[in-house]
């Protein structure tokens, strides 16, 4: 089975790595990171680098495609190469995941219309405008496709998809490898529990985006 | 405040991003990627690329040094530059944080001597071995020194570390961001809750842990 995770410039790390750390431990997993180009892309924080070692035109035919949300997603909307790869990709993979805004990266691509889904706390109602049927959960499956709520969330859609694909036992034995057994050292249950003036605040930071973006200078 | 995350090869991903994802986003966090030489370095899955842009030559006088575990952990704790780098950052770090078994890299490094720490389920009595004394506890703060168990602890212990550094309000803005407000589809609560067939795999699985590095071909 092979899974392509998308890169762009602007990713957030966790969207990724929560997911991938189960998927890519099921026996017989490939896993490739596929973008636009070869190369190092820089994430969010503009610190940490993460490799693409397959382009776009050569990633092909993948059984899992995975879609991460990060700043990086604006961008990434406008891009037709990027949007093409995806509805490409869908037409014959057997899971479609997005994780965070990636999940809006998806609807703009035109594979969400109608379908359930969950996304981050901002990402709601332009998910919702652009077709999707919003839930607000941690994460879901509906039918093919099975998307993750903010960021941390892809560990949790990312070990049920390992079970969905993989099997209890086996499942199992990864969340023990990697100890998912999570533990917050303080916090709420969920996001909708956060409170008003931290939510208006992710609000507001996620509206400037794209120019927050930019104004990062890139360490590497 | 300079946070200085170290690669080596053969190192799991989830043990540097749960706790970056933290605490990279606290205001004037400075985050760097060290490595014995500038590059990418692979993760134990040999499919992931992280790179490193800074060698620990010119990596001298950090705040904060963030040791993640992996396969790779069997070989950096061979490697003097490495041990030695540990040793010298130490003496002038405000926190030394290590997840999974990169703790096992601190103690022989000889810095856990009498140190209350936690680690993930396989290397607790190597690090009892090498001095440290062992909890089997989600993370651990003793002094500057802060430790995580398996992979996925470094979440816990990032967001710990962070209110540390920041405070209550902003380390609940910070976990917002990133929505971690966990919540795995199965799963016992802890690692010693686990299966102990589960548990004989993992053990075993670790004990091959380098031959296993090895046998795995490099994606890129």
């Amino acid at each position: 089975m092979l899974m392509s995770i998308l890169l762009y410039d602007g990713f957030t790390t966790l969207d990724i790595v929560g997911g991938y750390e189960s998927l890519a431990r099921i026996p017989n997993m490939q896993t490739e990171f596929v973008a636009k180009e070869v190369g190092i892309y820089a994430a969010d924080t503009r610190a940490l680098g993460l490799y693409a070692w397959k382009t776009l035109e050569d990633a092909k035919g993948t059984d899992i495609l995975y879609v991460p949300g990060g700043l990086g997603v604006y961008a990434a909307q406008r891009d037709r190469q990027i949007l093409d790869f995806i509805r490409k990709s869908h037409e014959t993979t057997t899971w479609t995941v997005g994780i965070c805004n990636g999940v809006e990266i998806l609807a703009t691509a035109g594979i969400l219309t109608g379908v359930e889904v969950t996304t981050n706390y901002f990402a709601r109602e332009r998910v919702a405008k652009l077709g999707g049927k919003v839930l607000k959960t941690r994460y879901h499956r509906d039918g093919k496709i099975v998307t993750g709520a903010g960021v941390s969330a892809s560990a949790d859609a990312g070990l049920f998809l390992t079970r969905e694909i993989a099997g209890q036992k086996l499942a199992e034995r990864i969340q023990l490898g990697i100890e998912y057994y999570p533990d917050p050292p303080f916090g709420p249950k969920t996001v909708d529990e956060a409170s008003d003036e931290a939510k208006a605040k992710i609000v507001d930071f996620e509206k400037r985006g794209e120019e927050i973006l930019a104004s990062i200078p890139r360490q590497f």
